[in-house]
């Protein structure tokens, strides 16, 4: 397969590459990597799709959010969260809509804080939940036997400086995680959310 | 009480009002209502509390979304969405922070299509799961004994023209929704989605 992995110098994203990378080939791009990609411009992502050609699966590992006591998060806060985890990994999968080939997938991301708050975690929270019920949809509206899943992970492992923020939440090792990746592009599952 | 139901004049927000029209003061508001408010204009709202002064509780019953097939959602159909339906309500809460009595509430509308969705339901179903996850988690920031739910209905009974868009989905009538708001307003529950 020819795999996009977007975020790839990330912990997750480095982590899901490297993993992909073993009988496949990838394509790791990010704001600073060659091809580059900034998620939070749609003309930069159709550049990017317009360069590449055909791929068989998307993979986006990228997302910022502002973290902030609820009463210090301001409106451009939320719409920062929503212009970058949600709309980049939105414009990720229209624009990419002809670009992958048939029966290939998208595989974005998400994280608990969709479903378990933690305290400056609002802004996550509300963009996390929002691609989650959007993969749910637009699943079912994918044409050519196109799927799309979210993987879910809790804190990482690997992640130590979030860890004060997670206090007594289970940590998962970035490997499983990139397993989670895999079983998306790969398997045959659509409309998941995968929570590892 | 003192009840601000922005929405009022709408197929939930009238049933809502006139439910809790029996024992409290309800200021209903809209963009056409005296008073007037726009969601999509944080001003809008600031005016707004400013005029009111001190109210008990808040209820959104707002909301607008695009529906369309996903491959004409375009970037502006979702951004619609998420201004209207999300921040609109995110910023009903910020703004009524220091409007809303010790131990008062916001309640919320989202709706069933953050789990099931419909056919040219994906950017309802995105701004719906973000609702969620942000009353989840806001939930645990408020000051002052403040507290925060979302009601989602499924289609209601009266809203014969969206039946056909909700195959075979159960129909809940506006009364049942009423009473749903009329649970977050007067209980004691925080962070909960009500699902009618
Ligand atoms: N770490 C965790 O414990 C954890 C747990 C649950 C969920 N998550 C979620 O997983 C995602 C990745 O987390 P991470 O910890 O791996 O982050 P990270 O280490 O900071 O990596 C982020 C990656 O995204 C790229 N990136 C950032 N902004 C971008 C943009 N506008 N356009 C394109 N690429 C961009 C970065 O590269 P450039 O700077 O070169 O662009 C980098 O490759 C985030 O959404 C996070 O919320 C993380
Ligand atoms: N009807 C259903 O079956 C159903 C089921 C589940 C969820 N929902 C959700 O419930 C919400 C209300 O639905 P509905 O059927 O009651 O809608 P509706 O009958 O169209 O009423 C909408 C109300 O919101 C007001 N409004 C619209 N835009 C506004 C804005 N920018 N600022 C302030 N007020 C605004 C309207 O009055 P003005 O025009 O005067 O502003 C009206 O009072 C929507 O979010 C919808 O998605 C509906």
């Amino acid at each position: 397969m020819r795999i996009l992995v977007t975020g790839a110098t990330g912990l997750i994203g480095n982590a899901v590459a490297e993993t992909l990378e073993d009988g496949h080939e990838v394509i790791r791009a990010s704001r600073e990597a060659d091809p580059s990609v900034d998620l939070t411009d749609r003309e930069s992502i159709v550049s990017l799709y317009k360069s590449l050609g055909t791929v068989d699966a998307v993979v986006c590992c990228a997302g910022k959010v502002p973290f902030k006591p609820l009463a210090e998060l301001t409106e451009d806060d939320f719409r920062a969260a929503l212009n970058d985890k949600v709309m980049g990994q939105v414009n990720l999968v229209s624009a990419g809509l002809d670009h992958v080939a048939d029966g290939g997938s998208f595989t974005l991301i998400t994280g608990v804080l969709a479903q378990n708050p933690i305290a400056t975690g609002t802004a996550a929270s509300l963009a996390n939940g929002a691609i989650e019920s959007y993969v749910r949809a637009a699943a079912t509206e994918l044409p050519r036997g196109l799927r799309i899943n979210a993987v879910s992970p809790t804190v990482l492992e690997e992640a130590t400086g979030y860890h004060p923020f997670f206090p007594g939440f289970p940590q998962v090792p970035a490997a499983d995680v990139a397993a989670a990746f895999v079983r998306s592009v790969m398997g045959v599952e659509t409309g998941r959310i995968f929570r590892v």
